[in-house]
């Protein structure tokens, strides 16, 4: 007799709005008997709140914990050992219920496989195990898609840039693009924004945070002061401006 | 007696699979009077093809049809005459609807405010009524996720481009980007396989057509041929390897 064969499943949650997650990650969930989620000390994470209204009582629900989280410097040797640790310890769980013929769905807000931790299983089990990818509509995508902001048009190049580079880069680039998104805002806040006035771009910024959630909010940054940001909050360059 | 307001919706289909249409976008389906899309002479184009399964009879279709593709040079006077007038035509049947207190669903393939069409309508009428927009799966996740393939993680930066640039201005961004996504393929196949050989990205590089639909193709570049490749192919180049 042929045993269910495990099946590892990464399904993008989206932006936070439950329902801004798709039919077929719906479905993922429902059929799912492992439900997966990367979550720092003290928290579920947000995309174990976003599919909230689709938990199932027959779930086995698999938190894996980040066991650093600022406390020790990315670039030390200690933090790779301690996180690529992590990763492995990560593996052998989702492996464990996958060897039973389990389906387990690894939950990733906005897209898997755009900046989500999912994809530090997925290199690592999807050559041993049937593996699924679901998109999901990503956090830019809600910031924009809530401020009303058409963020390019026609042959516009975007660039994508996280807030921790240094300033040097962040002008240089924001020069040299038609539209840009600015992830990981946080503490960067006012290095952004000189790097945003440095290259006339201050008056066309948008800052966004928890996109889409219920305690959402916006504003033009050049109306908001200093002080700092949540991690996830997102500043938008649209480059759409005066085309036909 | 106050009448029923006017509303307009720019609903993402997603990249091609139904099952990837969100929650939202196929709840704004059910409740829309009048579905909007636009379109090239002699289809209905790929939104309203995506949204086959949730069609209902009580839809008022209206399809808004390019009067040119590619007869008229994009640079000439008479290009840009003929297509701003198209827009504020669509514009005017679009408000017809509205005026009589209808729900206006625009459809829009991928995301709409991410190089969609929708958004020509969204600057001329968000202003006068009142304007949802639903953000969808965009194609290049679509196509990353299908593919399997992790496009950035940590601090990458993504860079998205048109396949039109001229081949410097490819190359000279590629060779400045972590990652990429290249859109709008096509006839640009020879020009952007160059630039990817120039800057050493060539054998990373996954090219993919028709992303999630039934009739999908994907293969690493390297491997395929400069035969035109279909307008809405892309060309992914990750930046994501070796890292935890």
């Amino acid at each position: 007799m042929q045993a269910k064969a495990g099946r590892l499943i990464g399904v993008g949650t989206g932006p936070g709005d439950p329902e801004l997650l798709t039919l077929k990650a719906v479905r993922a969930l429902q059929e799912a008997d492992v439900v997966a989620y990367f979550a720092k000390r003290g928290s579920n994470g947000n995309a174990r709140g976003i599919v909230g209204p689709y938990v199932r009582e027959t779930w086995i629900e698999l938190p894996l914990v980040y066991p650093v989280t600022t406390e020790i410097h990315k670039d030390s040797k200690n933090y790779r050992e301690t996180i690529l640790n992590f990763y492995e310890e990560s593996v052998q769980k989702v492996e464990e219920h996958l060897e039973k013929g389990r389906t387990v769905a690894v939950l990733s807000e906005g897209d898997p496989l755009f900046y989500g931790s999912y994809m530090h299983l997925h290199v690592r089990l999807a050559d041993r195990w049937p593996t699924e990818v679901i998109p999901g509509v990503t956090a830019m995508s809600g910031c924009w898609s809530q401020t009303g902001t058409p963020i390019v048009q026609g042959d516009d190049i975007l660039t994508v840039l996280p807030g921790t580079l240094a300033e040097f880069e962040l002008t240089r680039r924001l020069a040299d693009t038609d539209a840009a998104v600015i992830m990981k805002v946080g503490r960067n806040l006012p290095k952004i924004r000189k790097a945003l006035a440095a290259t006339g771009l201050l008056d066309r910024a948008i800052y966004v945070e928890r996109g889409t959630m219920a305690n959402t909010q916006s504003v033009r940054l050049a109306e908001r002061g200093d002080d700092e940001a949540p991690y996830f909050s997102i500043v938008l360059v649209p480059g759409w401006a005066g085309k036909p």
